[in-house]
């Protein structure tokens, strides 16, 4: 036998020559192969396995023999025992080649293991790179011999093991130091720790033993509700996920409101920060009961949210973000001691908030951008994440351009005659028959449409309680679909002669169109209502008219609607009521909580916070404000649909995706 | 006239040629030349004096005039009559060149200005290069065509004004940006601000418009009293001094009292820290108040202390410093954010910590090195901070050697019969006659020997309380010169037949030595604490001749002694009693409060912080209680004196400073 062996790694197909007897886990390290390893390599994490390879490639290549491997041994076989071990499955670390060699690496035994994408509210495809690495050691005890300082003695080890040298100690884990070394001692006769360090510089948690992963929490600050999700930092794995509302509704209902209310009422904004922050709290402590995990254990939160938010959580006074010129006072991402927020995770960890992008383009849209990734794709990519306002983010891999506009908020159902929020026994969806006028609709919680069998009964406890934002564009749409309202958006029923009609009800020189009656309490659509539809869906479209002229580009290949508000509504909706510009429709779809997402995936991959900061710099910023071109675009957007695609195309592509009445 | 003038600055000597018109303040710059400013060359500061050379010495190198300066302009006449301006001085900023010319750039125009030493107390020789500097920035206001956010413009200007580049915000500076560049609006039509950069990559605070000065505090942590000076850290004027009792004393009198309550006592080690922490706060309000300084002005604080309170300031438990082998959890140099600590400087502020050398030798020691300088020396030093321990240093500069020594606290006057803290009415000097062989005495309050006139008057109010550690010295070494004692400390009374001497009292076989009675309260030294003193005086002496034999070196240069003790005890009678080794009594001397000189240092200049980290890391350890020659040392010091001066030397010169009777 020769007294080097060929090995050969796979699927990175990374090569070398090793002395018989190397450990695969050193071999992988000599040759930066990616695999895992926490206890660095004592077989006690078993991070490093690994697969002899039995294909006939393997042949091919090399003398590649699976019996080419040291034979499995009493350590394997106590780790099997107490953990368990595929069948197939060596540990690396414990493991030494022999002869050539051709050794898979699977995927769970890769740090920057792949996540792949499976729904519009799964992540993006990621490579996880964590910004937060566990590193066990074991140190020798200090003695009268060897009297240097507990911090000096687990320097060298994180050095001399992990290559990890000049790294700066949390003044708490200073603190925890000490116990730590000595509480780990009871495993045995040396020192052991598992340290947790921050971009590869800062130490931020030290556990006695052996650690085995550890958490982070991405959260969407908006400006009604707050959202978190509890991830493992190793898989990207959901633990728990929890969402309660904005306590700074207490202060105004939407932004502009509080910012008005900070105007007025000078040193009130260290309570609206007070009041998220108690909420972020509130919100590390939800999860965490829920997944069972200390929040010891958390060690790194991302946070997006609009501007406002953005600010207000930081502990910075936005009134200027209400005031002509808009300027943001931090724009770049920004990393604070979770400690300085009052956040109660591990008194070392950070939160990373994402970048904001201007005035009224925040971290939200950071985190949309980062989720949707149009500065990767080739397609000329539309995102629109639709709230008060709508944040809007036009280009490709070459160009982002990107400007906010107030569409008010009838999208969310506010400001709507019989409005309200997506919440049980609101109306989500309606349709009106084309021949008679009728309409049917579907309210949130109840599985039936209004006209099906089983309705009355399922509804009885909800009850229909009024129109959501998806509701109402819906039945704006139809109402001009069925030839009720016309592209103008005025009410045709003089002439479609319904003076009887049940659902049509005079008011004035006008008509409110009614979708339910239950007594006394009537559910209708009011001229108004169409009027704010129209204001809202006119300024989204001129916002998108112009960042469209800036590009240059008189189309757009691709479409996706973030939010709760693009989660709801159908697409093929958006575009009859001209919301959206022409597009192929199968190439619209909504992108769910694509903020939300993005702070996910900021969460998990390091590299991500670089890619999104960069971004974001390069983001050309439209001011609606200032563009006499919107004031334009948005008179000629009012009409029903502004679309210059055939109406006849649309409505069939509407009835073959089933949304419009037959 | 050339379109180029040469230029020189003095006492640099360097020179260049510039354009006809350079102003001197960018001329400097583009030369290195270390002039000071804070305003960037507005004329606000008044940093960047300078003075036109009248001397010869110019003529003779090139074709100087003092005429060639531009006039005395506007700008300047304005600063002169709102902040006064030196007859011959000119800013630098509003002077432009116009021929060749030489300039002085006088000492307090020079960022890394000079401080010499005056006194024991006063700070070595030290070039002032502080950790904090102030920079003054001017921005465009923002505006529909220029939305940059406050962080991105006020960086910008820092980076072309100030080279500042890279700059990291404390998030407590990002909430206070915006109000402080609108706060400076006031002053004009741009944004005016002046920042505190820390270690040249960190703001860590922001004021509106022109900022003239910031301070910091230097503090020493004992274990009985907790001292600070407040400076000014452009020129190291202290401010303001205060001292305020340990109130971690309810847990114990002394550092191993503590060591053991916390031994005895889990988990209460929180308690000492908030106990301190709650002392440097005390500390922080009564130097501000003293000075009328608002403690947001304070941007830094440097502390020494022994590794106790070291590592319980920090909030690191020190239980494991009372047990072989001793180690230290921290040693390095470490900065933590004050408000970590909980100490209300500003809230961006930070404390740094000196050094710890070893277990039983701390920041303390190490602020000892750095004011005593010994790592800087040709001569073989030895310097002693004498307590409960006594910390040694020995070396020169190119080794040093370090160790502590288990003196007890006899030296403070405690466990000596009638002993007592130096405070008034407490002895602290002796003599006796060596024919009568009665006392005089001095004690701390009186101007007068006890045997002076008006000492009676003055007495009265005060009373003699008891011994102090001086005194207690001085007692032993005039009984051994007197012969009441002989060299193995034994009483001699009986051979001196002493029987009705008034100042001997016979007590069983032994004497005890009266000093004072005053109806029944009788101050005297007894055998035992005769004992005392010879067993402190020997374990100081035995580590003093481990670090010699370590060093391989029979003799000493120079001795310094640092502490309280060190400045109330006269050398001479510390090498009476052998606490000392044989030294040239001139070069023996007290070091005033060395560590506390040592923090102050720390904090004025930013090098000699890597100079003591550097120097602290190189020292060897000696750890007394391990060595076995230690303890034969001991044994044999245990005689007075030791020293091997001869006797009648020693006696000469104790009579020639005027120490010794007559």
């Amino acid at each position: 036998m020769n007294s080097k062996a060929k090995l050969v790694f796979m699927p990175s197909g990374k090569r070398g020559e090793f002395p018989v007897g190397t450990s695969l886990l050193d071999a992988s390290r000599s040759l930066g192969v990616d695999l895992d390893t926490v206890c660095g390599g004592r077989a006690v994490c078993g991070r490093c396995q690994i697969e002899p390879s039995f294909g006939e490639f393997a042949k091919l290549q090399i003398n590649s023999d699976p019996a080419h491997l040291s034979e499995f041994g009493p350590t394997e076989e106590r780790y099997k025992k107490i953990k368990g071990l595929g069948d197939k499955r060596r540990l690396g670390c414990q493991t030494q080649l022999l002869g050539d060699l051709v050794v898979d690496v699977p995927e769970e035994s890769q740090i920057h293991r792949q996540m792949v994408r499976k729904s519009a509210d799964e992540i993006r495809d990621l490579v996880i790179d964590p910004v937060v690495t566990l590193h066990y050691v074991e140190l020798p005890k200090p003695s009268m011999e060897d009297q240097r300082s507990d911090l000096e003695r687990i320097n060298a080890s994180l050095s001399d093991e992990w290559g990890l040298s000049g790294l700066k100690w949390d003044i708490s884990c200073l603190g925890e130091l000490s116990a730590a070394l000595r509480a780990g001692e009871v495993y045995g006769g040396e020192f052991k720790a598992t340290v947790a360090v921050r971009a590869g510089h800062e130490v931020i948690a030290v556990w006695p033993g052996f650690k085995e992963r550890v958490f982070g929490i991405a959260v969407d600050v908006g400006t009604t509700t707050v959202a978190g999700h509890l991830c493992a930092l190793d898989n990207g794995d959901v633990m728990a996920s929890s969402g309660l509302m904005n306590p700074q509704i207490r202060y105004g209902e939407d932004l502009m409101s509080r910012i008005s209310y900070l105007q007025q009422n000078e040193n009130e904004a260290p309570n609206l920060t007070a009041a998220i922050q108690t909420a972020l709290a509130d919100l590390v402590d939800a999860v965490c009961k829920e997944a069972d995990i200390s929040p010891a254990d958390v060690v790194e939160m991302t946070i997006v949210g609009n501007p406002t938010m953005h600010h207000l959580v930081m502990g910075i006074d936005p009134t200027q973000l209400g005031m002509e010129p808009f300027p943001l006072v931090v724009d770049e991402g920004t990393s604070v001691h979770a400690r300085d927020l009052n956040i109660p995770i591990n008194r070392a960890g950070y939160v990373w908030f994402l970048p904001c992008i201007a005035g009224h383009v925040g971290a939200d849209t950071a985190g949309v951008i980062l989720s949707q990734a149009p500065h990767l794709s080739e397609e000329m990519t539309l995102v629109i994440d639709v709230g008060t306002n709508a944040e809007i983010v036009l280009g490709h891999k070459d160009r982002l351009i990107a400007c906010s506009s107030p569409t008010g908020p009838a999208f969310e159902g506010a400001q709507i005659t019989c409005g309200q929020r997506a919440a049980p026994g609101a109306i989500e969806r309606v349709r009106i028959d084309r021949e008679t006028l009728k309409p049917r609709f579907k309210i949130i919680g109840v599985e039936q449409w209004s006209d099906e069998d089983g309705f009355d009964e399922a509804a009885e406890n909800i009850g229909v309680a009024g129109i959501c934002g998806s509701g109402i564009i819906e039945a704006v749409a139809e109402l001009f679909l069925s030839g009720i309202v016309d592209a103008s958006g005025r009410m045709q029923a003089k002439k479609l002669d319904v003076a009887d009609h049940p659902n049509f009800v005079a008011k004035g020189r006008n008509f409110e169109y009614v979708l339910h009656r239950d007594g006394d309490r009537v559910i209708y659509v009011s001229p108004s209502d169409i009027r704010a539809i129209q204001l809202a869906k006119s300024a989204c479209y001129s916002g998108v008219r112009l960042l469209m002229d800036r590009m240059g580009t008189d189309h757009v290949d691709r479409i996706y609607l973030a939010g709760a508000f693009g989660s709801y509504i159908d697409v093929g909706y958006a575009m009859a009521i001209g919301l959206i510009p022409d597009c192929d429709l199968d190439k619209v779809s909504s992108a769910g909580n694509a903020a939300g997402t993005g702070a996910r995936i900021a969460l998990l991959s390091a590299s991500s916070r670089a890619e999104i900061d960069r971004v974001c710099r390069m983001v050309d910023k439209v001011e609606t404000a200032i563009e006499p071109e919107f004031q334009d675009y948005f008179v000629a957007a009012m009409s029903l649909p502004h679309s210059t695609e055939p109406f006849d195309k649309l409505n069939d592509w509407l009835v073959k995706q089933g949304l419009a009445s037959r």
